[in-house]
């Protein structure tokens, strides 16, 4: 499909404050970049770099008073996400290198904690190991954890939302990875947009290393959606944060959206 | 300066051909891209890559038939370029890990042939080693190589067109990426948009390590000029072609332009 | 000084298990790496990689038996750790990319912890931001965690440590890097081996970006000392595990040494 | 097979002189690095850096005088290389991206020059493609060039090798290199060792892209052989020159070994 997605920031600024976004998404194997608006009022100066996982990464200094951040891109997105129930577990020994890193515990994902593991191994009790796994942790987590706002914040972690029963879908993606960590699944973090998101915001998914490759799954929906855009990717929400200020500004409005491209379903 | 600048490539396709493409400017120190078109007709799918240099780079495979492909940017340019006579060498040891790189000699630019480095020490003989080194490389060759098309082909070196005295862009960026190498002074090429150049093409030239920093030379251009907009760095042609194609395919139209945004100064 | 150190792990393998190791020390601005042994016993395949921090990593598959990794290296070594009172905070806005890295939290070092940062600010009080914040938190961390064997464990987190106040160098090189990071302050985990450490073991320690540069914290120690072999770089203890295995397997015995070349002072 | 090889290189230095060496073998796929010594005479500070193929690189500045580098490993090494005719082509459009790289024409390697696309046509002519091309091709050169000392230097191209009808294993290999990727296989160049290679020396050959992987080929060998140590990869020798010099200093003496770990067949 192609789709109109993007998102505008206005910002009051109380004193010089170094930013860094993350809000280009990067043409890849899924996507295709059309095209694309990055304008900031008033224009300050940005360097852009990639970062460790090829995320480009947007640093500016936002000046003392009001600022503000649109952007949007037109996207040829790919209308369903690949599945592939009864896709084996890719054993460690067969992980490609970059995969790796994506199976020890990370900030909000701490997958090394007993009560995470404990309660993995109980999910997947029965279910053949690879990609059933990972599916079976979504489903569990789309049941049992209850998708609310103003329970969590920028500190919760997997542990704490496992103990809680609540999140956004953060904190869906977190818990997520974190269990497929703790059975030796690799997990990272995406964060971008989703079409027909209800309510409309930037949005969390997850993917999991298994059948030998990259699976989206995502906890916050029950069936599988297609017509994604990723902006990053990442170990968890500290890696792929859209946003990491470094001063005093205060996010006075934010909008979001993703439409076709012939103007409807927004 | 606020510039639009876009190409517009036909092509008649007559079996299956991949293509890479370099047509994407990346924002980075010297620019920011404030919005782009990439549009591909008929559209086939594409992958986005990052090269060794950081450059973006687009795979797809051209199906038989016409094609065409259609790129604009929008892009905040410095309107001046850095300059600065008596800008030291940079010694050898002294050059940062990555730029080591750009002192041996590639494949159009052959700066261990004996005549590249009898010429360079010619041109430089009563020079400031550093800068001026590589601003009076730059000058000879603006003064001494004509400017000429038809003259050169894809596999023109720099010690043809040495021979030869004449080129275009693309012969003179090598030239004078061979003279500074044979005297130590990392050069790589630049390929990109240049405001008002004449007649409007797709343009290149060179960058200097000198003074601690990389410093731009365009030895088409009689006096320093800035409003440039980078779509990609390497060695020299063979990393930065705008396009390398795999197949039987045939360019049949080309357009290149650089405006300013209001729609001025095409 | 001219040091030979080296570790001896010995195993007991129940079952085929994946393994990654970090024990081979690079070469680099610090340290020179003038000859090296690594075998295992009994010999299995190998295959290394480079992460993303640029640390070498070794991945092999252990076999059921007793399995022994010997390593030794003689490393030319810095007498001296760089000291710079009264360097600068070097400002978020001025470090560069591959820093920013280190601002942001991670597993065991959750900086974004109110607990943390409140206590930074306390012990930073009155102190020159750079440098000298960074040594008043190595101090403070000397002076008032204990260092205590058995109160901690692979998923003890900064946050943890300051709470029970007890720990190891594992634990005072988390609790440094998180007040760091709190106050934006680049800070990343050293892992390797310190001449003269007593009792001998393989140590950690971390290294806080201030006054435009990386320097050397060591909350262990009472003094700056130098003599230490650099064997892996990361955000915290998740990614620079001097092993990291996927199997069932056991530790058996462990040996660790670092003498001079001329035998003396084990 | 366990093997022990290395190099001594004895200069007399005019005057300080910065020097670039890739003399340190990584553990890879095929190798592991069991032991290794990398020793300087008289000291001097190292840094080590990893180029963009992933080669180690050691940077020093050589004193005045005579300096000396001893350098050796003990390696266990695949007793034979993987041959696999009729392996199919890799299609451009099936290769990974960073396979690409090695299609392109380089220094050494000018595959853009009519007249080697016209022999390599000819070599492979009735030819499976794949595989059996680039073994047509090593064994062409291995038929049709003689081996030669002193005929060729460090500015010989392909092109004049092929003129010439000489040259030795560095030549031999940027022929073959420069032959498949005028056919779109990529191509590139190993130096190393090769145990019992006569007359004992540094080696070089190349590798080809095809049936999905990278294979060895050597067209100084009448038939396979194993037993090989890569120390670097590049497109041809501009990236993998074992010394990179950058000032006065004269090679006064060199050695090469590579013998069995138990002493004999040096």
């Amino acid at each position: 499909m192609k789709l109109v997605a993007g998102c505008s920031l206005h910002f009051e600024v109380q004193d010089e404050s170094p930013l860094v976004l993350m809000l280009r998404p990067r043409s890849g194997a899924g996507q295709w970049i059309i095209s694309e608006t990055y304008d900031l009022v008033p224009p300050v100066p940005v360097v852009e770099y990639t970062d460790l996982y090829g995320n480009l990464c947007q640093r500016m200094t936002a000046l003392p008073g009001p600022f503000e951040i649109h952007t949007e891109a037109t996207v040829q997105t790919a209308e369903d996400i690949d599945v592939d129930p009864g896709a084996p577990l890719t054993l460690v020994q067969d992980l490609p290198d970059d995969a790796l890193l994506f199976v020890i515990p990370s900030r909000y994902c701490p997958s090394d904690q007993p009560a995470i593991s404990k309660k993995a191994m109980e999910i997947v009790a029965d279910v053949t190991p690879g990609y059933d796994q990972a599916e079976a942790i979504r489903r569990w987590i789309n049941t049992n954890i209850a998708y609310q706002y103003g329970v969590s914040d920028a500190t919760t972690s997997a542990l704490d939302t496992l103990q809680h029963g609540k999140g956004v879908c953060r904190d869906f993606t977190h818990l997520g990875i974190s269990f497929c960590r703790s059975l030796s699944i690799p997990a990272r973090m995406v964060v971008g947009y989703l079409y027909d998101l209800k309510p409309m915001d930037l949005h969390a998914w997850f993917e999991a290393y298994v059948g030998g490759r990259w699976y989206i799954f995502d906890a916050t929906q029950t069936e599988p959606k297609g017509n994604r855009i990723t902006v990053a990717y990442g170990r968890d929400a500290a890696d792929v944060a859209f946003m990491t200020q470094f001063g005093p500004m205060t996010l006075t409005r934010m909008d979001v959206w993703v439409r076709t491209d012939d103007g409807t379903d927004e």
